[in-house]
């Protein structure tokens, strides 16, 4: 377990009973990060990918160096109104609220294939917010890749319902 | 002009008379990324670094490629309340109010050496508090990297007359 191993727990942050998984302590790590970033190219080596999509933020991380491995373009999913061109969004729930992500209208082509990265999936709800848009444009998402499932939350069950698939490098339980 | 050519400008964004340098269009391009990363790379390979530090949020798609590539870990420097565990922060001016940075205590140990990475250096506010946040921690920075800088803002010289290096890879002037 090189890489759970090195994921940090921080109890009840950011609020009373929520175990929040770190991830900057396997970054931080040379032979942690290295890890990562060569276990996830090595999933993807030999897959037909025209972009690497990655959300804001710490997906930008893994999704970085992952399409410069593969030799794709890298492509970002923001929160609303931090792209200055053209953009799509899409609203998705909080527990609390709403949120929106954003993505440029020329980042995608019709067809594409496409990689969906980010660092955890919980609920599912950017995920699945990152999923339409990427479909609106036109691209076909090969998996959405993360480094942290939390299963008992239900976000990839939710992604698979819809017919995607889901990859993750590691589990936590009991979340 | 490998990397400036595929650099968009986006007029008046985010308001009026502003010259936005959108790096979306050089990141999502397979070449324009790759030679991106390759030319930082060539820059501090043999160099002696242990940790790069991305600023939040497009620092991080440069710094983490880096890091990977140059076998160190990588470190986030992220916008107030978005690391988990224990900080320090600094405050800098924004044309209108205040902003802050933030980084994990056990992020740097004292006597590292440290390469800073953004996308931009404008007037240079967000990464001197970067400098400082690295300093007070007992890092010693080798470099403070960007893909674009601004001279006209005045970002460079306010970190060089700090005792900054300071590195880009392209210069658009008149802004």
């Amino acid at each position: 377990m090189p890489i759970k191993s090195r994921i940090r727990t921080i109890e009840h942050y950011p609020k009373q009973g929520i175990m929040f998984r770190d991830i900057t302590t396997l970054l931080k790590d040379p032979v942690g990060f290295r890890i990562t970033v060569h276990e996830l190219t090595n999933r993807y080596t030999g897959v037909e990918i025209d972009r690497v999509v990655g959300i804001e933020s710490r997906g930008f991380i893994l999704a970085a160096p992952l399409a410069y491995l593969l030799g794709v373009g890298f492509v970002p999913i923001r929160k609303k109104g931090k792209l200055p061109a053209e953009t799509v969004g899409h609203d998705y729930e909080l527990e609390y609220g709403t949120d929106r992500i954003e993505i440029h209208t020329d980042a995608i082509n019709k067809g594409d294939q496409i990689l969906l990265v980010d660092d955890l999936i919980a609920t599912g709800g950017t995920a699945e917010a990152a999923v339409k848009l990427i479909q609106e444009m036109g691209g076909e998402i090969i998996e959405c890749c993360f480094v942290i499932d939390l299963p008992d939350v239900g976000g990839r069950a939710r992604l698979e319902a819809q017919g995607q698939k889901v990859f993750s490098l590691c589990e936590f339980e009991g979340d």
